[in-house]
């Protein structure tokens, strides 16, 4: 099956295409553009490098989040215009569950953490199976770096961390966290369409998809418009 | 520092871009077009959408062989050029090694393997260290795969296989293979720049480049003119 792969969750834009076994091609762009600007024209440049049929998808899979609120939007929109134009499935990808599929079959338990704002990150906890599967042991989730590292150090086993959040905690994870630990170099470190893909095909043969209709991106929190209408109207 | 990053090596072309810590971008192509092809137009393509300074980077890295002889000749002469032009020194990774580097801190052996012809692998034995640094066990060389399967049978040590070698010897490593093994997903298992500039990087600060005009790639076996010329000197 041929997938087109979606993720805007952070600053990172990419896209991919995954072609049965094969990722015919990846592209990301970690630089300051709106993704507005990017997506699209990323989009058409690998379609347009791999002569791909644009009548040839059997579904596009996207982060579908959490992440930032206006990155969710502009890919959601983007993968629903897609879908609804070729009458495609919409496949959800938690966006921690592929940003920790960046890294496969380690030993440690791999933690993405994502700057979630307001003291908070966007996190979740993974390990591998023997066989090479990952297992998720925490789910995605929004919670304080100081929880995390609690429910880290009562695991008591090495961690991998990754993700735009490293930058930002980085400190405080080194001063409170007791076990082994390292952070990923720059190249498993970011958000990966190719990452979303392969678990997207593993989504959609476990008949995990909706229509391009269904399909709502998964904040896990309020955005910062919502939760100011409702402290007005408190 | 800033690094533009090119691999050529396989029927992948993947060029990047490193500022620092981060990948600014990655985009690879797994098509058949060739690497004349494709290969100018990507590096203009992440160079426009990151609006990079052409006079700003600092150095090209390079997966400098083995593989494809024309892949790793349009490589090298791409480097090259753009080295002479804007007096940047040369980075040669070695292609087995970057491909290596897909797979991050597991404690398996890392084994990649890249279809040679002739019967042969480009392969190579690495493992990481508790620190995340990756250990080359056997330097990269062309060997058949009963050889390499004998010294892995030998090492006792579960093994990640990778690489466009897996397609074409999977049947027989899992014939004659007496270790756990398995094979990385598709989004770890192909040539990747970023992995090459982020090795790159490394190199540089131990001092290992060279001018433009020093560099030559590193083919490890002769090509199959030279092989005919001696034969028929012979």
């Amino acid at each position: 099956m041929k997938i087109l792969a979606i993720d805007t969750s952070g600053l990172v834009a990419s896209v991919a295409i995954l072609d049965g076994d094969s990722i015919l091609s990846e592209y990301m762009v970690n630089y300051k553009k709106t993704h507005s600007e990017t997506l699209m024209p990323m989009i058409a440049e690998i379609i347009r490098m791999t002569e791909t049929d644009k009548a040839s998808f059997d579904a596009i899979a996207i982060a579908g989040g959490p992440g930032s609120f206006t990155g969710l939007r502009i890919g959601s929109a983007t993968a629903k215009g897609i879908a609804q134009m070729y009458d495609l499935p919409i496949i959800s990808v938690p966006t921690v569950d592929a940003l920790a599929y960046n890294i496969w079959a380690t030993d440690s338990l791999v933690v993405p953490i994502m700057d979630a704002r307001r003291n908070q990150t966007y996190t979740g906890i993974y390990e591998y199976s023997e066989d090479g599967e990952m297992r998720v042991l925490m789910e995605q989730c929004a919670i304080s770096v100081e929880e995390l590292v609690e429910k880290l150090n009562s695991m008591d086993r090495s961690v991998i961390f990754l993700g735009d959040g490293v930058v930002r905690f980085k400190e405080l994870i080194d001063e409170t966290l007791k076990v082994a630990h390292k952070y990923a170099p720059a190249h498993h470190s970011r958000q990966r369409a190719g990452a979303v893909a392969v678990l997207g095909a593993k989504y959609y043969e476990q008949g995990k998809y909706t229509t391009a209709e269904e399909h709502e991106p998964e904040y896990l929190r309020k955005s910062q418009a919502e939760r100011e209408r409702e402290e007005r109207n408190a």
